[in-house]
């Protein structure tokens, strides 16, 4: 997760002293998207990872991550996020259904559910978004590449993902019956 | 349903004699489709119909319905019948899941579950199917209308569906989180 | 949704003044439990409501609901609140899969989403949960009643809920197939 | 897939020969269930695989999975198939909502999907399904074990599962969010 969503000015952000205070409290809420590009019949052709600076300094590849704002609905918080992340060309087609395919929770300690968080425990819904239009790394990420799915599943990519979404991006193909 | 799909030359079609054979002695596996418009945060804000013929003479609204081909997956039958009903420029996204939303099981006797077919037992998977293109009714439509989900859960218009499609609607607006 | 989690000693649990405090800078994480009695294949025939007074001292229907503590998993808050409300011998059967059927986004202004409270802005996961053990009223629920899908959407049962849990079990019935 | 549903008597069932027939000309609708022990969280601890004689005359590993006879719903063939493959005591857990987790495209060339059956085009609508019973195999089956999520992907298991039953058992453990 990125450290983009610590400060504002705008009704429902925080300083980083309040959200830190908070955060030790309540599990923060999360969305999380996994971009994909389909093919005319919907199938998973590539899925979109970005490459961003972790709050310890170091790059990982990460799908699109970002907290919910107070007073903000969900749908709000995914497209503010994909745009700020992809870019305002990018054009996510946001789902239908609220459900999302899978929720992951970050915690801390990273042996509690596999999803790892140092900062905080987050509860992230986790949605497939198809992505249509031109995307480009915005925001604090300093690159975004579509990989095929045996790409982004091969040794090299997972070994560059970090906090479990190489987990969150498995779980995402095997729903798309996608995974090698 | 329709009666479109009974006779045909290339693979996979069945005289209607051999269909009516088979009909009596297996299920049919069938694709629906619910066609909606999203708004950009991709809350639907418009379901289609289409005004066809039953065999019966009457004309009923419905969605997009029709049989899954031997020889055929399911996207691609979803989409020969998305493009024909709706016409070669109405862009249908076939989401990237192949978990339909829920499983319509049609019989002749209308009490077993609320879905009827007099001509046989078939089995639907049933889809939420943005559509972001030009619709115009193809194939044996008479029309096709764009409604919000208070007009497609209206008496009015709910008088107008036959086979359980008023229930199929009402499910999928459910789904969505757009059911009046 | 109930006043019982206020407050508490345990870690995780806030003071009144503390999560008065946290209320009004970030959504809270909420899970709710559609409890449901099902036939041997698989069938919704009953749906538990729990009547419990409001924090404005009416009386409400209501499903089970309640928050996510700090470094408490989904799986963990939903076996606590459905165990407190129904008892210790409801034996409720958590579903394999995270992926909740709906999520519910409370506001303090209805007109956002059409659920509500009053005290904070919440997000909810909500689960359709089988219980198979024997409920009695426990926490602070005054009353536990099984009822018919009929009799749950009947205008009477309906005039009863609130904060939009009228909604809430119209979305799992047409989840089921077994809104009327 | 088995070979155990080609003959009978009763209505529905069709002849060997009726049934070859039929298998050239429509695709066959199929349930399949992986059936999984669950701890009081709901969470996987163990997936159950029958060992099993293909039409070829070889073992293998595989989930429960049967034709749906015409006039039988859905849920009613996955009651017969679970109790007759798992036996009269296994009390299945059929879920309440139709929608399976994934479909399973099977055909003649393998290439086609990755499902594979030599003998038809088949849709099959996979559950996932908790067993609380007790289990003893039946019908044709050789065998029945409960095996840990890692010990059903392990390279040993993997390799004694055929038709693809092995890409479902990682789609159903990803999707309970248990994939090793």
């Amino acid at each position: 997760m990125s450290t983009a969503d610590v400060t504002g000015t705008a009704p429902g952000w925080l300083s980083a002293a309040e959200l830190g205070d908070v955060r030790d409290r309540v599990p923060m809420v999360y969305v999380e998207a996994v971009p994909v590009r389909l093919d005319h019949l919907g199938r998973v052709v590539r899925v979109g990872l970005l490459l961003r600076p972790l709050a310890d300094g170091t790059l990982s590849r990460a799908v699109v991550s970002g907290r919910v704002l107070h007073g903000e609905t969900v749908r709000e918080a995914l497209w503010r996020h994909l745009t700020k992340d992809l870019g305002p060309q990018s054009d996510p087609q946001l789902p239908p259904s609220p459900s999302p395919f899978t929720v992951a929770e970050y915690f801390p300690d990273p042996r509690r559910t596999g999803f790892h968080d140092p900062r905080q425990h987050a509860v992230a819904l986790v949605y497939l978004v198809p992505v249509t239009g031109t995307c480009e790394p915005a925001k604090d990420a300093l690159d975004f590449s579509w990989m095929t799915p045996e790409e982004v599943t091969s040794p090299l990519v997972v070994a560059e993902m970090s906090s479990g979404h190489d987990r969150l991006v498995r779980i995402a193909l095997a729903h798309a019956q996608r995974l090698p």
